[in-house]
């Protein structure tokens, strides 16, 4: 039931990575690894933000491609096996804020999983070519993915 | 006198990657941004030994290939933007454990960055090969570039 819904859930693109990548896992582990993942992106978008869109800090290139290169790297890491419903509830670095709803839409879930997976590695892509506003279009098309997950499945 | 302490901890493989990326980030930010990465490098590197040194989960190529390519990632990102003297004794996810020497040592400090990066960025070619023996040994690699920064730059 759980590897089921793993295999759901992590969607197509990323199928084969997700499912017992690694023994014994504690709910609170996989809260924390989740957190960090996620933690670990937002200081990358928000390099991303600085540069490519508000401008706030010079544009540079390496560091933008860098970014987006994290950014894919951690949406193609099968994060799908950090979450099981024992998770619910659990404090990892703190408390998680995943709604049961994630284990109850299974087709939702794949789908805004599979699109975040595009959208990373569609920004990663367009980076390393390095013009900036694609580069901008593709960072508010990737927000959107983002924002899908958390509108449904993340607490207020 | 904090500019050039980053462009000297970075290293030369990441030289252009490091300095004020974002405006205004915290302390406190800086420290949670920095334990989320090495949180989420060691989940990966958790994966890889899982697989790939110790057999305890069987070995899949494309996990240890993506696992491989997070840790590259995160190493190439520029991390050395969140070390400031500021961040000493400070709280992020949980207090900090880097100590005042790594802002004392320099020279040491960008040895054990390059080296870092230049094992992490060995660990994601050998991975993408998939020869399982070559992986084991650059993990064993790698785990001791890591080793080398706790050693002398974080509190036991």
């Amino acid at each position: 039931m759980k590897k089921m819904f793993f295999s759901l859930a992590v969607g197509a693109l990323a199928l084969s990575v997700g499912v017992a990548a690694q023994a014994q896992v504690t709910a609170e582990d996989m809260v924390k690894f989740r957190q960090s993942g996620y933690t670990f992106m937002s200081w990358n978008m928000g390099k991303i933000k600085a540069q490519a869109v508000d401008g706030t800090v010079p544009y540079n290139q390496e560091q933008v491609a860098a970014a987006a290169n994290v950014i894919a790297a951690i949406a193609n890491s099968g994060m799908g096996a950090l979450y099981s419903p024992a998770t619910l509830g659990e404090t990892g670095w703190k408390e998680t804020r995943l709604l049961p709803a994630f284990f109850e839409e299974q087709d939702k879930v794949r789908e805004v999983a599979v699109n975040f997976v595009q959208q990373a590695n569609a920004l990663q892509e367009i980076a390393a070519m390095g013009d900036q506003a694609e580069i901008a279009a593709q960072f508010d098309t990737l927000s959107q993915a983002c924002r899908a997950c958390h509108d449904d499945f993340r607490a207020k």
